[in-house]
C-alpha cells in the first residue's frame, strides 16, 4: 500500500477500504505523506466523491487524530448544534442557555468568523473578559457546573482536520460535501456528544446557495452521525436575509439579549426555538420538537434562560454587567443611517454582500492577521416582503472607519431589491430530516 | 489571477485561456506556486481534461521555459521521429543513419529506459565511449558535420516538462493524453525541428494497451505539432511482441548492426522502414512516404547506412570497432536457453511480462539509483504466429546475476501463449495519420 496507488484508485473511481483511508490520512497527519501527494488525493476526491462508508472512515480517522473528549461520568444527555454559518446567525449564544436551563448538557466547540460570515468565538469574545480557550478540564468543569460551555477547537481536538483544512483552504478543495462532513463530524463528535441538532444554511448569505445542494450536506451528515451511534435532527433554514437584525460581534450579543429577555423578534425567534426545541427532544426533556419548543418559550419568559446566560458568562469570566446593561459597551466612533430610495415591497436581498459589509466595517478579518472591531457592524431593519417607503431607514451602521462608510452605505444600498408588487414573507424552517 | 482561482475552473470544468496557463506554467516553474498547488492543478486537469488549446499553450510554456535551439543557419530540413517506446524498441539506431545518409537533417534529444521499456540512452552508451550528454554546441556541429546527432534532455531543454514531471510521477496524474503530448512536444520542439514522424506503440508492451487511446495520443500529437507549424504524420505500430529479436541495451545495437548491414528481421524493419520513409519524405527528399521507404532500402543495401552510424559513433566518441566486429563486446556470466514446453502456434504474448524479464537480468533499472548491466537482456525467437515444436528454443537470456534466471525463465514462459489452431501473423503498421 502506498499514496500513488490509493490516489490511483480514487481518481480512477474505485472505492477505498477503511484500511486505506487510515494509511492515507493517519501518514499525512504524521507528515509521511508530503502535503503535493496529499492535495492531488483531494482534488481526486473533490471530483470522484466519497461514498457514505468512505466518509465515516475519513471521519472516523481525523476525529481519532487527536482526543476523543469523554463526558460520561457527568450525569445526562450532553447535545450540542452545529450550524453551517451565515450573516446574523447568532443562535448558538440564545439555545445554548435555554437548553442548559431545561437540565441539558450542551457542550459545544464552535469556529471563528469564516469569510463573510460570524463565528460564535468571536462573538461571545466581544464580551468583555468572556475566556473561549478553556483546556478540556475546565471545559469539564463548567459543563458539570452550570450544563453548558462554549470554546473553541483546541490543539487536542481533531488536528488532522485542522491540518487538511488548511491544505483544502489553499487548493480549491473545501466545497465537497464529504469533506465538509468529515471535517464537521470529526470535531463534533470529539465533543464527547450524545446527540447533535444541524442547521444547515441555505440562500444568497449561506455557503451553500441551493436548497437541494443544503439537503445534501444534511444527508451526509446525518449519515455519519448516525454511522458513530449520535441521535441527530437536521433543519434547512433559510440565509436568504440576515438572521434577526443585529450583524456584527457585540451588536449580534445585543441582541441575544434582548431574545433571551422575552423581545419577539419574529425570524431570529423561529429558527432558534425549533433548533432549541430539537435539542430538548433529544436531550428526552421533550417527547417531541413541539413540546421542546414551548418549553423553550416557557424558560425564556420565567428568566431562566438569561440566568444561565448570565452564570456561563461569568463562569468563562466575562462581564456580565454588560450584559445586564448593554448600554454601558463602548460606543463606535461613527454610527450612520441608510434611508430608502424609493417605495415598494423588499423582494430579495443579496446576503452574501450584506456580509461582506459588516465585515468591511471591521466586523470581520480580511486576512487572517485582522484584528476585530467587536463594535462594527449593521443593523438591518426591514424583511423580505415589508413594506418600504422612500425615506425609510433602512440600516444603521457602526464602525470606527471613517473612509469605508460610504462605500459600504453603497453596498447596502445595491444588495436590496424592492418589487412594486407585494412579496411574501420568508418561510424560515425549510425542512426538517430527522436522523434514523 | 491567483493560483486557486485557476485550479477551481479546471476544477469546475472551465476551459482555462493561455495567460492562465502561462501564470501558473510560469510561476510554478519559478517556485513561486508550491508543489501542492500544483499537483492540484495536475489532478483537476487529469480528470477534467485539457482542449486542444490548452494543450498547445500548456506545451508552449513548457517549450520556451527553456532554450529553443535555433538550427536555421544549418541548410536542409530537420527532422526527428518520436517513440512512446516499447519492448526491442531500436527503431532509432537504423532510421537516424538512413535519413542523414538521405541528406536529411537529424537532431534526435532521446530519453532513458523507462518501466519495462527502454531508453535511446542507454543503448547508445552501450557502446563503449559513446557520449550522449553533448552541450548544444557540440550538438549542432554533430549535425553540421554529419547530419545525425543522438543526445538526451540537457538542463536548458524544457526545464518546466522535468520539474512537472518528477511531480506527476508521484501524484498519479501520469496518464493523461494532454499532460503526455505537453511532455513530449516541448522536449521535439525544442530541438529546432521543421518536422516530425511519431511512432505510437499499442498492445500490451506498450504504455497504451488500447489501440482507441494510441489512437487519441497520436491525434494529440499531431494537433499540438500542427498547431506549431510542423509537418507531422504518425503510425499506430503494434506492440504485442517485441520489436525484432533483441532486447537489452548492447543486444538490440546489435541487431541494429546486422539490419544496417542487410539482414531482413522483418517486424523489425517493416517499421523502421516505414518510419524512415516518412521523414525522407517529411524531409522533402522523396515525394510520398512510398518512396522513402524504397529509398531507404536503397541507402541500407549500398552500405551508407552502417557508414553513417559508424561516422555518427565516432563523432559522439563511441568506440567504431565494437560495431565492425560485435563478438569482441565483453560477455555476460550467465547465457541460458528457455524452450518450449509443448507445441502450437504462438497466438500470443504479455509483451509487458518480457520488459519486466528484460529488467530483471539487469537490462533497466529497478531504482533510478541502479546501474544498467549493458550486455544483459534476452534474445526472443518466436513470433505470434510461430509455429512452435516442443523443445524448441523460444529464447536465449544473458545476465550476471545468477540468483534471478530461474525466475526470468518463469516469467518468459509463462508470458507466452500456445494455441492449437494456426495463427495469423500481426500487422506491424496498424494506421496511419497524417497531419494537416
Amino acid at each position: 500500500m502506498n499514496a500513488v496507488e490509493i490516489i490511483r484508485k480514487k481518481r480512477d473511481k474505485e472505492a477505498l477500504s477503511d484500511i486505506e483511508i487510515d494509511f492515507i490520512i493517519q501518514n499525512y497527519t504524521k507528515r509521511k505523506i508530503p502535503d503535493y501527494q496529499f492535495s492531488s488525493f483531494l482534488m481526486a476526491g473533490f471530483l470522484n466523491g466519497f461514498n457514505e462508508t468512505e466518509t465515516a472512515a475519513l471521519t472516523k480517522c481525523m476525529l481519532y487524530s487527536g482526543t476523543v473528549i469523554d463526558l460520561s461520568d457527568i450525569p445526562g444527555l450532553k447535545i450540542d448544534k452545529h450550524s453551517t454559518g451565515g450573516v446574523g446567525d447568532k443562535t448558538s449564544l440564545i439555545l445554548a442557555p435555554i437548553v442548559a436551563a431545561a437540565g441539558i448538557n450542551v457542550p459545544m466547540i464552535s469556529g471563528r468568523g469564516l469569510g463573510h460570515t460570524g463565528g460564535t468565538l468571536d462573538k461571545l469574545e466581544s464580551i468583555t473578559g468572556f475566556r473561549t480557550n478553556l483546556n478540556l478540564n475546565e471545559y469539564k468543569n463548567a459543563i458539570k457546573k452550570c450544563g453548558a460551555v462554549l470554546i473553541g477547537q483546541t490543539e487536542e481536538i481533531a488536528p488532522a482536520d485542522k491540518l487538511i483544512y488548511s491544505l483544502r483552504d489553499v487548493t480549491a478543495t473545501v466545497e465537497s460535501i464529504p469533506l465538509i462532513t468529515a471535517s464537521i463530524m470529526s470535531k463534533k463528535l470529539a465533543e464527547g456528544i450524545d446527540g447533535l441538532v444541524l442547521d444547515v444554511k441555505t440562500g444568497s448569505g449561506a455557503f451553500m446557495k441551493e436548497q437541494e445542494d443544503s439537503e445534501k450536506l444534511a444527508r451526509s451528515l446525518i449519515g455519519t452521525a448516525s454511522a458513530f451511534g449520535k441521535k441527530v435532527i437536521a433543519f434547512i433554514t433559510d440565509m436568504n436575509q440576515p438572521l434577526g437584525t443585529h450583524i456584527g460581534n457585540w451588536l449580534e450579543v445585543v441582541e441575544s439579549v434582548k431574545v433571551l429577555q422575552g423581545e419577539k423578534v419574529e425570524t431570529l425567534l423561529e429558527v432558534t426555538l425549533n433548533l432549541a426545541g430539537a435539542m430538548i427532544f433529544l436531550g428526552e426533556k421533550a417527547g417531541s420538537v413541539e413540546e421542546g419548543i414551548y418549553l423553550s418559550e416557557k424558560i425564556i419568559n420565567s428568566g431562566k434562560a438569561f440566568d444561565k446566560f448570565l452564570e456561563i458568562t461569568e463562569l468563562q469570566g466575562g462581564e456580565t454587567s454588560l450584559l445586564k446593561n448593554t448600554d454601558n459597551y463602548c460606543k463606535s466612533n461613527y454610527e450612520e443611517n441608510v434611508f430608502a430610495d424609493r417605495e415598494g415591497y423588499l423582494s430579495s436581498i443579496d446576503n452574501y454582500k450584506i456580509g461582506v459589509a459588516s465585515l468591511e466595517l471591521g466586523a470581520g478579518r480580511l486576512t487572517k492577521e485582522d484584528k476585530i472591531d467587536f463594535k462594527a457592524g449593521i443593523i438591518f431593519y426591514p424583511e423580505i416582503g415589508s413594506k418600504i417607503k422612500k425615506g425609510d431607514l433602512i440600516a444603521r451602521i457602526f464602525t470606527d472607519k471613517q473612509n469605508v462608510i460610504e462605500q459600504t452605505k453603497k453596498i447596502i444600498t445595491s444588495s436590496i431589491y424592492i418589487s412594486e408588487e407585494s412579496v411574501k414573507k420568508i418561510k424560515m424552517i425549510k425542512t426538517i430530516i430527522k436522523g434514523d
